[in-house]
This record gives structure tokens, C-alpha cells and sequence, in this order.
């Protein structure tokens, strides 16, 4: 390529501060080094958790850096002890590096402004019109797989249909209750569904969701609003003695407990999929345990990226999983404060963003 | 027999109120009714779980009561949904009854002293010479077994065995940290050891404890008291990144948590045994679970009784599981407040009493 061993200037949305506006810079990516590959970003969505970093609450949050990730993913060497466990989807190979904002290879960031460096973020900046990855970040997917809808299985779609597929292992007539309806909540319902869950019970706030929520395969909906007892109660008490699995998708630990004991004595499994403040942590009586609950929790549902997201994006093409369905808005690169204040206000489940006009 | 139907009048060590020694009293027992067996005990041992509920600590403890299970178990009906899962050992017939310390037919005791009735405790109260219990509690083992031996079968040994076995399905090369080494501590290092684990780590504030712990299989051992830092950062040190499997065995929130932060990231698996005092409450960061960590629990290690206590039984007949090796002592029912004294004292596993002499 004309561009290769070249720095390329493009544009980027940097983060320079926490809960400033991102602010669309020219920015200097440097070309890949050993082990590394730079990708032109085209299209890519918004995450929670690029808010959340954005938000300053994320004790590993480094600013400047560029946010994003919801187009590329997770890493997946094959090599190291995680990815040859067979039971988990967490490499360890450039975890160092990525945590810390920077790539592997010289511990620097390819991303500069005028001299100046900005950090990565979670290794991918999706952000950006170029971005440079590890190698063992970047999966191979169907070219003709329409890019502007597939960005959504770096991370949301896959982290629902993942906990109940991978994780909790969701069968036939079970009884599901899923905490928070936003994205992750919706692919957990649609990945119940797919799995032959008998009830599938929506819990949020928000009442409005309920006739979204349909479309996904909640077949009952709880606003915790509604009732004086605690909603775990509630939960125990619809379904004579409690629920076969529950999935916390909002991040709050008073939320996760309930998810906990709202499950069934003697089986009940739990999964926490939400991500939580720093510094929180979640409590119940060892009893809950002790009777036959289990606590789990799940990154990215799970999925190896190299591996899987290929394996996605096919059964998306095969129409067998939903993702244009999750796309509530469609943006460019130049309105990315805009697309954050849409995620805030809770009308927008997933918006894409154009990264080239 | 000629006591079909009549009321028998034997021995019993009665706990009149939490914490005053056991009176050796005579009590009645009456015949049992629809549904009911009155068993004649021969030998019965102690267990932690007497003594916490002694202590007045159980929130469910009712005085004045017959303390004592391990001789006989846990119910099995066969019928409820509980039993019928296949996911779980709790069965919930008759759980209503042995929680409020009577019979269900029709909800009084069985046990009186000149005609003030005496609570049951645990549904087995075995710290008398007769006793009445549900029917669907009752195990029939072969009749050559040991009876000074098998009693042990009614809880620790099992616990222990089963938590491996049932629960966290050790398999082999895995490593293994056991906090708490009693006898629930040794049989998980009996069973660990059977399921072909290759370290098998022993955690204790009694150094005393390695040299009768190696003889149950474990390979290493550490003691907090010789570590500045939290024991499961001296664990995750010792294992390259974590254990893959841990178990609580002792009942101290605090511990239960240093056993689940100890565990390797995305796979170690945490299993509680040990019974936490009524109001305490175990927590961690979310964070733990949501890279892979699981959170579980166990009660009688998962054994359903009426269908595995045989089984168990049988394996002890054929040397394949230790039950003498647990038994440091040998009483009769009229030292039972020495028994209890020993077990408290530390140097003792197991102390059966012979109950008639």
C-alpha cells in the first residue's frame, strides 16, 4: 500500500480530558510495528464503557487517549496459558500493554499530535480513522459482511448471546430473568430465546422498553418501580421460588445482588455482566451460596475473537442472529458528542458512526 | 418389635439453653407416626454444625432441643421438585418441619421429659438413643458396615468428598487450596486427591495441622500468620496466577473471600462449605467474577442422602474412601460435654459416642 511504513495524519475524536467534549483532531498514526497491524476504521458504534472510561471512573482510564472499541475486540494469541485453557475467552498476552494505553512492542503509543502522544484505549480506538491493533486483535470476517452493521459484534451482541450461551448454558424451558434492557440485556433475551427458555422476564425501570423489549424475546416485563417488597422477592414470588438463571447487563451492585437472589435455591445461577464503579463491590449472605446459588460473570460473553466473531458474523449473514435490529442511530465521526448525549438520554440503543464521508 | 407403638423412655442429651452444658436427662419418645421412623442410635458423632447451633448463633436454633446428625442425614424424597431437578440435594419436603424443629404429620415433637416436649433438631437429633425421623431421611446400608464407622458418613466426610466431586468436578492436574483443615478440609483433600490434582495446598493457622494433613493428600502448606501480605496474593504468587480450585471450610466471611480472590482468573472456581454466623455477609469486587472467577456453595457436598450414603457406604467396605482416619476419639453419651470440649480444643477430628453401653 502507497501509505505503508508512512505516518498517515487522519482524523480522530480525542479525549483529553474525563466528561470533556471529544474534540475531532488531525491526528499522526504511526505505522504498525512488529506483531501489529493498522486498520482504516470505517464504520464503528458506541459503548457504555467508552462512556465509562470517558467518565473518568475507570481506574485505568488515561487521558489524552482515544476511545472506542465497539468494531474490533478482544485479543486472542493462541498462545498464551488463558487461550490454551479452553475455558476462557481472557488472552493474556498484550494485556500489559493495552491497560496501559500503549502497544506491546516499544511500550509506546502510535497515536501523536504533533510530537505529542495519545494514548490507545483497550487496545483498539476505534475512534479514529486509522488505528494501529496487535495482531492477535484482529479477526478475519466475511468481506462481504456489510461493515456498517457488523461493527456491532465487537462487543454489545456478543456479550448477551455469549452469557447465556457460553456461560450460564441457558436450557430448554428454563426461566430467565434479565436485568437492564439496553443492548447487552436484548441480545441476552434473544439468546435466551434462541435456547428455549420458557420465560423470559425483563426487568428495568423504564416501561417504555417493554415494547422493544418483545421483539427480542422478553415475554414478561417487572418495573421494580411497581412494587414496595424488593424486586428479588418479586421475582421469587412470580415464579414459585425463583428464577433458573439471571443476568445483571447495567452495572450496579445493589442490582446484582438482587440478580443473585432472585435465583432459584438449590441452581440458581447468576451472571454479572455489567460493568461497575471502581471500588464497588457486591455482597449477599453466604447462605444464598451455600443453598445451591452460583455467582458468575463474563467478559464479551465469553467468545474468543479471533476465533468466534468470524463465527458471528456468519450467523448473522445467515439471518440466525439479529444486529440491525440494535441500531437505533446512524451518525458520523463529527457528531460523536452528539451519538454520546443519544446513549445517555436511553432512547438510542446502539448508534453507528460513519468514519469516512 | 414389643416397643411397636408404646412410648420408649431412654437417654438423651438434652441442650436446655445456648452455651450451658448438655444434661444427660430421660425422655420419651414417642411412636412414630404416618410417614415416620424411630431409629435406635448405636453411635452418632459430633460436628461443628451441633456446636454453632448450641452456641445460640443459628437464628433457626430452638432450646430446649436433642442436638446431633451425624449418625443419620439429610432428606431425599424422591418427589419434589427439588428432587426431581437432578441440579441439586436439597430437598424440600420436609424442610418446613426440621427447620421449626418438629415432626410434619402433625407438627409437634416426638420428644418430651414428663410430658413437656423437647425440640428436634435438624430433623435427626441423634444425641439420643431413640430417635424419630422422617421417612424419606432414612438410609438403608449394608448391614455389615461398621456402625462406630459409617456414622461419620452423616455429614463432614461426605461434605467434604462431595464438594469435589459433585460440586467443583476437580479434575486431574488441577491445583487445589483448601482453607481450614478439620475434618471437612481433610476430606476434600482425600477427594482432591482422588480426582488426580497436582498441588493440593493446605491453609491454616496451626502449623500442628500439615503432618496429620499430608496423610489426607495434601502436598503443601501455608500459614497466613508467616505472611504480611493477604493470603490469596501469598496463593496467586505461590500458583503462577491463581488456584484453580478453592474451598472454604471453616465459616469466616473474611476467608470465604481470600478464597475466591486466590482463584486463577478465567476459570478458578470457589466453593464454599463452611456455615457463616446468622448476619454475616461475604463481598468482593465484581470485577473478580466478570474475568472469569465462580462463586458456589454446598451443602452435604452435594450428596443426595437416601440414594448416595449407601453408595458411600459401600465404598468405604471396599478401602476406596477413609473414615477410621477422621475418628481421633471415643466416648460415651454421658461425656458428651467433653466430646464438645475436645472438638473445640483443636487436636480432635472426629469423636464418636457410643450410645448404649
Amino acid at each position: 500500500m502507497a501509505t505503508a511504513g508512512e505516518v498517515i495524519t487522519c482524523k480522530a475524536a480525542v479525549a483529553y480530558e474525563p466528561n470533556k467534549p471529544l474534540v475531532i483532531e488531525d491526528v499522526q498514526v504511526a505505522p504498525p510495528q512488529a506483531g501489529e497491524v493498522r486498520v482504516k476504521i470505517l464504520f464503528t458504534a458506541l459503548c457504555h464503557t467508552d462512556a465509562y472510561t470517558w467518565s473518568g471512573k475507570d481506574p485505568e482510564g488515561l487521558f489524552p487517549c482515544i476511545l472506542g472499541h465497539e468494531a474490533a475486540g478482544y485479543a486472542e494469541c493462541k498462545e498464551c496459558k488463558f487461550c490454551k485453557s479452553g475455558k476462557t475467552n481472557l488472552c493474556g498476552k498484550v494485556r500489559m500493554a493495552t491497560g496501559a494505553g500503549i502497544m506491546m512492542n516499544d511500550r509506546k503509543s502510535r497515536f501523536s499530535i504533533n510530537g505529542k502522544p495519545i494514548y490507545h484505549f483497550m487496545g483498539t480506538s476505534t475512534f479514529s480513522q486509522y488505528t494501529v491493533v496487535h495482531d492477535v486483535s484482529v479477526a478475519k470476517v466475511d468481506p462481504q459482511a456489510p461493515l456498517d452493521k457488523v461493527c456491532l459484534l465487537g462487543c454489545g451482541v456478543p456479550t448477551g448471546l455469549g452469557a447465556v450461551w457460553n456461560t450460564a448454558k441457558v436450557e430448554p424451558g428454563a426461566i430467565v430473568a434479565i436485568f437492564g434492557l439496553g443492548t447487552v440485556g436484548l441480545a441476552v433475551a434473544e439468546g435466551a430465546k434462541s435456547a428455549g427458555a420458557s420465560r423470559i422476564i425483563g426487568v428495568d425501570v423504564d416501561n417504555k422498553k417493554f415494547d422493544i423489549a418483545k421483539n427480542f424475546g422478553v415475554t414478561e416485563f417487572v418495573n421494580p418501580k411497581d412494587y414496595d417488597k424488593p424486586i428479588q422477592q418479586v421475582l421469587v414470588d412470580l415464579t414459585d421460588g425463583g428464577v433458573d438463571y439471571s443476568f445483571e447487563c447495567i452495572g450496579n451492585v445493589s442490582v446484582m445482588r438482587a440478580a443473585l437472589e432472585c435465583c432459584h435455591k438449590g441452581w440458581g445461577t447468576s451472571v454479572i455482566i455489567g460493568v461497575a464503579a471502581s471500588g464497588q463491590e457486591i455482597s449477599t449472605r453466604p447462605f444464598q451460596l451455600v443453598t445451591g446459588r452460583v455467582w458468575k460473570g463474563i467478559a464479551f460473553g465469553g467468545f474468543k475473537s479471533r476465533s468466534q466473531v468470524p463465527w458471528l458474523v456468519d450467523k448473522y449473514m445467515k439471518k440466525e442472529i439479529k444486529i440491525d435490529e440494535y441500531i437505533t442511530h446512524n451518525l458520523t465521526l463529527g457528531e460523536i458528542n452528539k451519538a454520546f448525549d443519544l446513549m445517555h438520554e436511553g432512547g438510542c440503543l446502539r448508534c453507528v458512526l460513519k468514519m469516512h464521508e
